[in-house]
């Protein structure tokens, strides 16, 4: 190990760490050591048994945070790896393990950036901080959210936040994510009354009476979208109705639902339209409604011609916005009115097996964070 | 049991034979001795596993065919029976067991109906004949309809026929059918994209494609019906889609339809505009047709009256007409173009744990029998 980069030393070291989550390993603490070596005040802020803290240096002037999660997946059956997921190895240039793209690299880049900037810049402007949570891939009921509920609870800002959610499609820095889609589900039952074919009078065809309202949610235009978002989008994902019986009118039917919505609508507007459209054709329906978040966008600015810039110096490749995809922790963290950008290693690999990362980039994920850091609180008059 | 008519004998001697379907268990022939006795002319009319007879007396004039099954459906649990489900008996004036109703009952009426009236009349007019079979409580496959169909290439002619099924409701004879509508049934498989709900613009969702085709369907007006027969009906009976995932796009949505239709449809009319609208709408789908019967209708006239009048004589009401109700092995017979007619006892306990019957009413349904004879084929320069 000792030609290897301090970002690929403590990269491997954390994903040494068996964290399948909500597990955390040791992975906080060997952070937290770290941090309080450069003069970050770290606080601890479990919740049941999730670990997580919050961290920071500096006491005024924006807040940039740096956020993750010390949680994997988990590995899958381990014999199909090509090495131990849980014991990194180098092959061919590139770094194998669990989580060394989603999201140790990053979390390792983060702690050398800091570690760099601090040592030019010890009296930088602003505020860093991180926020590191060890659920993220599970329920993420206690982790980040919870966090974000204590700190604003006591007021505390954050200005800027970078996630280190492996945003990359094809090279280091081509795609960063200003923005997520909102996302929530329905569970909609549609009551009838159960009878024979032969017999229709006496029944009523809960398919019969479902199938116009979902032609009209299926066909209804919910908004144009926007400039960073696509149009909201609504998706039927299951439908059962039946007893198997050919001869039998089922009693009721059972279908879920599910938006991705843009930035142009809320929770409460859609859930009033799909009510005003199930009570339009005057069904007898139970629906419950599941939350999964808030649509967030950050628009070009301050913190996206920071990251744009230092992007372009490290790699020479200017980024493409992007919102698309599934959700992230940056939904909850954008509710502190946070301008958040995702900004990660290449995703090909998150989830599966034999997850690899190519080494120099983490390196060079090291010196874009680093490079944001002196773009935005670098003290030119120390300089 | 010597206090017993013949026809309650006969009833109890049947009904101690346990013809779980598709078996006889001697049930034909005991019948055949009877009829043979009477100077019937008796085929033994097997195919497969089911036996099956058609018996005939006469050699010309109008054929009146009693139609009929030995078989039964099975007991459920026999202790719940208040009898034994095979060895039957009468209770408070009702005959217990399986098949007394449904419908070794009507048999053994039909059979001394026919020993009384021949006894009377031994050069009656017109044939009369027997159609009995062990399979319309199975798959009705190797029955009546195998033995229309080796009648028909022998221009073997039925002009009236009736079924012993019991088509009475509150009393005997308040309830006869003179038709049932036609049934058949499609299983349809709708074919989509699957996909992740993040991205429905790679994806095609079945469920989305469906609803609008089904909402057609379910609301389509496809005849009127006639004085006999209620308007064709459409009932979706079963419909699935998804993997049980809320974030994915099923591939494919399966569901299956029934119709029930009059007197005034057919099923390639019917089928074709199921495939009218599936087509406009665009649809790529399978539709597999299961074809359960024609619809058949016997309108007023000789026979309707010969009926009517026995009802009236015996048990001091007129029937009514009544097309409604499931299917029978009268749409088999009615393909020879032959008036069909049933008439029976009271179907209340029918398929249920201690079937049972009237025992008096298997009297009576015998004069009534006996009366159709008479007023149809009464030798009047003999009596």
């Amino acid at each position: 190990m000792t030609n290897l980069s301090p970002t690929l030393k403590l990269a491997i070291d954390l994903i040494s760490r068996p964290s399948v989550t909500p597990e955390d390993a040791g992975c906080q603490e060997v952070m937290i050591q770290r941090l309080e070596r450069l003069g970050f005040h770290v606080e601890s802020m479990p919740f049941g048994e999730v670990k997580n803290f919050y961290a920071k240096r500096g006491s005024s002037g924006p807040n940039l945070c740096f956020a993750g999660h010390t949680d994997v997946v988990p590995t899958g059956p381990e014999e199909e790896w090509k090495v131990p997921p849980f014991a990194p190895e180098i092959v061919d240039g590139m770094l194998y393990g669990r989580g060394a793209a989603d999201m140790k690299g990053s979390l390792a880049a983060m702690v050398t950036a800091v570690e760099n900037f601090v040592t030019e810049h010890p009296d930088h402007k602003g505020q860093i901080s991180f926020l590191i949570t060890s659920d993220e891939e599970g329920p993420f009921v206690d982790g980040t959210t919870r966090v974000v509920d204590a700190l604003m609870a006591r007021n505390e800002t954050v200005d800027w936040c970078i996630v280190g959610e492996p945003s990359s499609t094809n090279t280091l820095g081509d795609i960063i994510k200003n923005g997520r889609r909102g996302s929530f589900s329905g569970n909609l039952t549609i009551h009838g009354k159960q009878g024979h074919v032969a017999y229709p009078h006496l029944a009523e065809n809960p398919i019969h009476l479902a199938a116009p309202a979902l032609a009209e949610l299926s066909n209804t235009h919910w908004d144009d979208g926007n400039e960073f978002f696509p149009p909201t989008s609504f998706q039927v994902s299951n439908i059962q109705a039946g007893t198997g019986a050919t001869n039998v009118v089922p009693g009721k039917l059972n279908t879920q639902f599910n938006f991705r919505f843009s930035s142009e609508l809320d929770f409460d507007t859609l859930k009033e339209r799909v009510i005003e459209i199930l009570d339009k054709h005057q069904l007898r329906y139970d629906v419950e409604w599941t939350y999964n978040g808030l649509p967030f966008l950050t628009r070009p600015g301050e913190l996206v011609d920071a990251i744009t810039t230092a992007v372009q110096d490290t790699v020479g490749i200017t980024p493409e916005l992007s919102t698309s995809g599934g959700t992230s922790d940056g939904r909850f963290i954008a509710k502190m009115g946070t301008q958040v950008v995702e900004l990660g290693p290449i995703n090909a690999t998150i989830h599966q097996l034999n997850e690899c990362v190519d080494a120099q980039s983490l390196n060079q994920l090291s010196d874009i964070y680093q490079g944001i850091l002196t773009n935005l609180f670098a003290n030119t008059s120390q300089a």
